[in-house]
């Protein structure tokens, strides 16, 4: 391993590279040379990383040996840098939408998504979906079980107090929240009685359970972040934008979820307020870092929570826990008030049961703060004309869809049979240029930014405030030059140039959400975090373009590996194609899987082992 | 002096600060900690700065020193980072301006910029300006010589070569070219005379002389960037965009001109290619980095050159030679073959005699590529209904206006007073907070990109290909971290808020264009450079709006300094106000200075010492 012996890569124009099924160009799988590392261990290592020199030493072998200096610090890239994933407004065709109105408030535009569902899917699908049995109830449900009188939010909350403290309890030890006020939920709930009572709920949502990750300010709640200290640092001071607008549809915010601390993990494993467990196996990981916003929708607490995604950070639990999650193009969701990690590839997303209740909580998001002229017009799939949509192409680069876990590939792979089977939907062979190139400049660009956003706290505290994994990410993160961050804008322009030509031969890109299923939670990781980059790596192995490219992103739940933890899919849209994106999913999930537990696990869907059923009759 | 001395600065939040002329922002004085340096002192300088360890520890107490760790790297800045100068397109309401066309030729934007000018200013002026003496000649004095068949643009290509090779001799040793091949000059001036001949040229720049900085591509030559390496490691293959259009307006381009190395410095001085001197005094610097540009039109060489300025090469060395600078909005012209030695604050500019010349050489190479619904649309003055313009207010801001030399603060002061009283102008007092810290931020920034875009060639490179003051330039651009890269801009943002607020009480703001006059020439600088950041600070002092925020701005000559050295006054204006700029600045030049020199200097304005006459009757 000579110091100098890997020469930098250079690269050609990017109008010069095949994008075709034939095309020579090599897929690199994530070449990750570390161990898993965790306990002591881990100690031993953050003590040798903040040594002054020795420590930069070091760094420098770590960035070399997992091809950073190579594939773009020291890499010649022909083209400039673009700075931000933000797309200009293009008003694109889209098959079976409603435009909603432009001035519409956020209760008004859930009334508009409510009224593009079908009856339920018993109906719809009736031949597949007897009805009967245990339900993953879904945000209309609970809305006509409150207006019926059947129950009321507050019996709903009472239940999921219950469960929350039943959860976080020695005997299953969930660690679904960072905090949750028992009495700010009543409040709340009694509220949305009082308004079902007087027959003036403000919204389908009123009433409804939304977990908040607490990396979105959310009153009366600090914004921890998964620290033990970024809530008192920094005052949450009001609602952040988005869950401002779920709160005037009446949604009931049931307090902050779990997440990985400062979002600089995907295991969300968290030394400080416990590590989320997966509901379908407790000894297993919830995936991160929106961990605590995936398993509560997993466990049945709540049909929609919000997470936020710089790096599948929504999606990549959400797939460990079998849920949809859900991340709209940059920009069409507000980040006012969320927890300023970074600048160009986060973003609010949003995690729940079912696309239909995705689809509700989307629509009561978008951020309509600028002038209607400035503004993306906002589609709304019609899904109540027709469960598919026509003529759709679905771009797949094999070798990438194929690197993943083999029950992965095999339960994708039928996923996508099904979709052509169903609704007759094309699947279009591509290449996917520089895949591991993008994942590592998106790392050396969320890792710079998270450094400079973070500084004015880090810079005052002591280091023993943070966990020893989150420290050994900060000093990695610190440690890149301009330089790198420079020529990782470069290769974002040249992916932004490769992406926009697939999608002038396909709708979506299809892809495995991750490359593995919920790994193993070991006991020598509570305390210090692990380290363990080849896990990491295969997560967040097919979640980058969503992030660094804002494109909008969406996995839904397709099966089960033989352990019986979920796979989800992926489809990649074009910028602002949100309601083709949602109709795809739509009509994935009901190809499949359905809304309701019982018989889907009868048809090979299971149940969650942790769930509870918040609108069960008593 | 202790190595961690001093806490970095905590900024509040830019809508907190007061930009009202009793503000207490405190104005930072550029706080240069360091001698001037030349010769020997320069190379063991490099010797250390390149030095692994050391040269890192020493870079680090530089930068610390030069407050570049505490008012950027290090602080803490409310904002989250503007990665670009570019602005969205507004059509902002300007007075006495004729919109274009939007498809017109780059030659018929040159007919209609002279259908906006008034008759000579003679005529105009026709009390201040007795007709006699010696002239700087115009484009349209060079058109009616030619087309008036009184002399051929073959005439006077044949005297421009001869000047040339006066000028480059023993004797003078003016170092304006890099590159002059007299063959294609007189192929060039050949086919223009015979256009005129045919009763047809190509446009009023027909047979114009125009000297382009050795940082824009223009066939036959390569392109150096002021080094003697990078003409041959890139070749260039075309002309640039704003070359292409001046050729398509049947200029002749007369060589190429020296420049600062790498643009990495403002003296001029090159080892390489000999330190371009100021024709005014050959004694002393004609400023950087598109010296040779202003050297040129200042010695009467040519009515018009092309520069680029990324942190005032345009404008600095124009105010050293007592000619116009013009560097418009970013983007208004296309970077398109200028060397992409930064990406986010550089772009060409016009140096000439006259604003009126500007104007013409403006209006044929602004970019016209974008379809014509997404680009700016095109104001040119009408000069011709009026030498001035109404209600003109004029933001001064006091402390930084007066932190130059005396000469040049009451030079600048009597020119605004002559513009109140000749033109009823109304002077404004405002605060711009952090000039200095907007200064330091640009310096990561241009440096950073510099690092990234020249790395391809420079890791290929031996060190002793490249000069020893542009090495230390590229030792400090090399050593930014991401963290200083993206805290540079954030602090872009602050400044485009603060300069979007003045510019809703004022229409341009008004300061001197350099601190200091051109300075000597010193024997031990010319082969290795000098190291002299006080005068260097002083010299950019008021370029970085221009650059770092993507205003447009002009330099006009508005008299001399005791040493009888040009003293520039600059005026920036709003995005895409070029129009109501050109008419101030002609304004300006029509108040005092004229185009003619003989009278002039009767009234002060004084003749360049290297001075060619290419009209001159034989």
């Amino acid at each position: 391993m000579g110091l100098f012996s890997s020469p930098a890569k250079v690269y050609k124009p990017a109008a010069d590279v095949d994008l075709g099924p034939g095309s020579d160009e090599f897929y690199i799988s994530p070449n990750v040379k570390a161990p898993r590392v965790a306990g002591l261990l881990v100690k031993i290592f953050v003590w040798i990383l903040e040594m002054p020199i020795v420590g930069q030493m070091v760094l420098y072998i770590l960035k070399k040996d997992n091809l950073i200096n190579k594939l773009v610090s020291d890499a010649d890239i022909p083209e400039p840098p673009l700075f931000t994933a933000t797309h200009s407004w293009e008003d694109i065709p889209e098959q079976n939408v409603m435009l909603t109105k432009p001035d519409l408030s956020a209760a008004e535009r859930v009334q508009e998504a409510v009224g593009c569902l079908p009856a339920r899917l018993e109906a719809t699908l009736a031949a597949d979906a007897p009805s009967s049995g245990l339900k993953r109830w879904t945000i209309r449900d609970f809305y006509d079980a409150y207006s019926s009188g059947e129950t009321t939010p507050v019996q709903v909350a009472t239940r999921f107090l219950a469960a929350v403290k039943e959860s976080s309890g020695p005997g299953l030890n969930m660690a679904f929240f960072i905090s949750c006020d028992p009495e700010d939920v009543m409040r709340q709930a009694e509220e949305s009685t009082l308004r079902y009572q007087r027959g003036a709920p403000l919204s389908a949502l009123d009433g409804v359970l939304v977990a908040v990750k607490d990396e979105i300010d959310c009153a009366p709640y600090p914004t921890t972040g998964g620290t033990r200290w970024l809530g008192a640092a920094r005052r949450c001071e009001a609602d952040a934008a988005c869950v401002a607008q779920l709160r005037a549809c009446g949604a009931v915010l049931g307090g902050k979820a779990n997440m990985h601390e400062l979002g600089a993990g995907t295991s969300g494993i968290n030394p400080h307020h416990g590590s989320t467990r997966n509901p379908y196996n407790a000894t297993k990981i919830a995936g991160g870092s929106s961990s605590g916003s995936a398993a509560v929708v997993c466990a049945g607490l709540c049909p929609v929570a919000l997470g936020v995604d710089g790096g599948g950070s929504v999606r990549m639990p959400a797939a460990l826990c079998g849920v949809v999650g859900f991340k709209p193009t940059a920009g069409r969701l507000s980040s006012a008030g969320v927890l300023p990690l970074n600048w160009t590839v986060g973003m609010p997303g949003i995690l729940a049961g079912t696309v239909e209740d995705a689809l509700i909580a989307y629509s009561a998001i978008v951020d309509q703060s600028q002038p209607s002229y400035l503004r993306p017009e906002l589609n709304l799939p019609q899904l109540k004309s027709s469960l598919s949509i026509n003529n759709i192409k679905l771009a797949k680069y094999a070798k990438w869809f194929n690197d993943s876990a083999e029950d992965i590939r095999s339960c994708c792979d039928k996923a996508l049979k099904t979709l052509q089977a169903h609704y007759g939907w094309q699947t279009v062979d591509v290449t996917i240029p520089e895949i591991e190139e993008m994942r590592l400049a998106h790392y050396v660009t969320i890792g710079s930014e998270c450094t400079a956003s973070l500084a004015k706290y880090l810079d005052k505290l002591k280091r023993s405030e943070i966990g020893w994994d989150a420290r050994v990410a900060l000093s990695v993160y610190g440690s890149f030059s301009s330089r790198a961050y420079l020529n990782s804008q470069r290769l974002r322009n040249r992916q932004m140039y490769f992406h926009k030509e697939i999608f002038k031969a396909a709708d979506v890109i299809v892809s495995p959400m991750t490359g593995v299923t919920a790994y193993t939670l070991q006991d020598d990781a509570f305390d210090t975090g692990e380290l363990d980059y080849i896990n990491g790596a295969a997560l967040v192995r097919y979640s980058i373009a969503g992030n660094f490219l804002g494109l909008p992103t969406i996995t839904v739940k397709v099966g089960y590996d033989k352990g019986g933890l979920p796979i989800g899919l992926q489809f990649i849209g074009r910028p602002w194609s949100e309601a083709t994106l949602l109709h795809i999913a739509f009509a994935m999930q009901a190809s499949g899987d359905t809304t309701i537990c019982s018989e889907a696990c009868a048809k090979g869907y299971k149940k969650p082992a942790v769930f509870y059923d918040l609108l069960k009759k008593e």
